[in-house]
């Protein structure tokens, strides 16, 4: 619970399911807001206009629909998600600019606007400090979870709150990887701040991530802070303390989403260190996290390191072939760019057995560290993927 | 049947099925020679073994195993490759020097070298001018086939023939997705003309083909011209003659593979023409062909067009998202961005239900144009990728 945040998820008619469609998220009085959007370029209309209005560093109210991502519905799209934060705007009495606007579903099919319309009066009745599971529930989408973090913090400025939602799970039947999280805190920030925070935490998180390597053109992330609770941002001691509540949230969040990918089954870190750079290990990282090789390995808990080598060795950055060393947990695989031989492999079978582990590689070149988390790509993520729009 | 050239191929027991596992071919007089080799940085031993060999630009016997690719086996394994070419230089007694040496397979486990070693007599027993079909058998890992093609050209200058083999399934069970290909020609060619020539080919080719996006440790193609038809490529027309038959080789040979890739049931060519660029062009296709969202709508016989301006929106090239048109043949799903409707839907459903076909994205922001071949994604390929190394 967050002082002065309300919120609500209801069935509105969206999704052709029974399933909530329809989130809503309020604060009792405009909000500092900072966001960090898709990098892709083909951008969904919800997007473009959230990128828009968060220019003004203020917020009162997000809606979200699942089920369609308004996406490639040219003038008619922006037209669509206008109406849906004027329909907000209008039912609860605020400026239509402090609405902001998420969508996520099927691209290229024009948003159903008359019903999420129709479904704003009951979102808005429907509106609680305990609401956010609902909200949770209504973004979901191939999910099979809905992914919520509430904490409390005592500083000694106080308490402050946060409540963090988020929604993914690898590409979305029928469309894309679509990203959404929301955090809502009642810590007192300005938005620049707020930003500057949210930056740092999303690299280290949400941007650390990858089940299958493709981006949506609807991926948002926004923070509201209404400085309900006193806490401010702008002692330094604060400041510190937020940043480091985030981040595990976020990476929390970023977690629950790896795990719940679309037909994963096993959530693994991948750690480079001793590379060249932070930049090198990063790009190592990446490349093997989102090598299928590697993720079909792993879903078949084969310690395959060859896959890894082949992996690190295309990733485009120097390495010494003869100074790898790979890691399943503790296990060691490869030693010197040789492996270990036959004997450790009962081992490791045990290791990829779990349902999380880490797999470190050491390249011995330099002091460059960096992690990130997959999942492994299973007979179901194709099963999933390959159903026709229905 | 090219000229001076004969080939073989046997089962050593380097496998552990009864399939055939090494293979061999020996020109009647020492061959130019040029070569292309994996850009991964981390290469099995026959590939260095071959960089430095193929420098003096001749070579007169490729001998390949599969089963071991010989690959992370340090010192020993470059040891075993030596030996492996020393042993056909002694049975058909020419220089140690003229011998080039493949293998794909597990890599990371030791070359069995004696029982390669061992084969070397049987394999020179059997060759013959009609035994590259043996070859091309016996460089299969997950191949479902073999891939081979002879021609003969005739030219101003008289008759030519050339003979191409290539294998490659996507990664190969249990590692890598090795490609390997031979090309042999009774052309008179220097081994530079023929690195020129080989290098555009393969450019259009072998590097225009994805089955997964990873790439091996051991790939490698050949070309050995051993000049017994008397048609020089020192003669211009000749040159140009040769290097569209080797495009035209390659090109099949490259689609030979993606139609037999792991799980593969689907040829797609994917075109990207009115790129600010050809290299932008290149990005795109490449993107696009690769992203397991689109591959997996391709086994799903989903005309899911959302998923292409995804990867396109991704690949970090300038584009203009309202100026997008996509075909799937001639059947046309995006026009300036927006999708063409239900209407449409039922004409593309069919074009997804043939066993090839195009999808051509045009940007018009420019005169950029390039293509590559790419297969679907299938439930098969995890099932293959992710069982066991036994």
């Amino acid at each position: 619970m967050v002082q002065g945040f309300k919120s609500s998820g209801i069935h509105a008619g969206i999704k052709k399911t029974k399933d909530k469609d329809m989130g809503l998220i309020v604060s009792d009085v405009p909000a500092a807001v900072a966001g960090v959007f898709t990098q892709n370029q083909i951008k969904a209309a919800p997007v473009v206009l959230d990128m828009e209005r968060i220019i003004s560093g203020t917020c009162q109210a997000i809606i979200v629909n699942s089920g369609n991502a308004n996406c490639c519905t040219g003038e008619q799209g922006m037209k669509h998600a206008v109406k849906m934060a004027k329909a907000v705007a209008d039912t609860i009495k605020i400026p239509e600019k402090n609405v902001l606007v998420s969508s996520t579903g099927v691209i290229g099919e024009p948003m159903p606007v008359d019903k999420a319309c129709a479904g704003v009066p009951a979102l808005v009745n429907e509106l609680s400090e305990d609401g956010f599971l609902n909200f949770a529930k209504a973004i979901m989408t191939t999910d099979t979870k809905p992914k919520l973090i509430s904490k409390t913090i005592k500083t000694d400025s106080g308490f402050f709150s946060i409540t963090g939602v988020a929604k993914g799970s690898g590409m979305i039947r029928p469309d894309m990887a679509t990203m959404l999280s929301y955090v809502c805190t009642d810590v007192d920030a300005d938005s620049t701040t707020l930003k500057q925070i949210l930056t740092k935490s999303v690299d280290k998180s949400f941007n650390r991530i990858t089940i299958d390597g493709d981006t949506s053109t609807n991926d948002t992330v926004l923070i509201l802070a209404n400085g309900k609770s006193g806490v401010a941002l702008a002692d330094s001691l604060n400041k510190e303390v937020f940043q480091k509540v985030l981040d595990g949230m976020l990476i929390e969040l970023a977690k629950m989403i790896v795990k719940d990918g679309e037909g994963a089954t096993k959530l693994v870190e991948i750690i480079v260190k001793g590379a060249a750079s932070i930049a090198d290990a990063q790009i190592i990282a990446d490349t093997i996290a989102n090598s299928n090789l590697v993720k079909t390995a792993f879903f078949g808990e084969d310690a395959n390191w060859g896959r890894i080598i082949g992996a690190l060795g295309r990733a485009g950055v120097p390495i010494n072939p003869d100074a790898i060393d790979i890691f399943f947990n503790d296990v060691q695989m490869v030693k010197n760019g040789l492996g270990c031989g036959k004997d450790v492999e009962a081992e490791a079978a045990e290791v990829l057995k779990l349902s999380e582990f880490e797999v470190v590689v050491d390249l011995h070149v330099g002091d460059g560290l960096s992690s990130c988390w997959t999942c492994d790509f299973s007979i179901d993520y194709v099963k999933i993927n390959a159903d026709y729009r229905t």
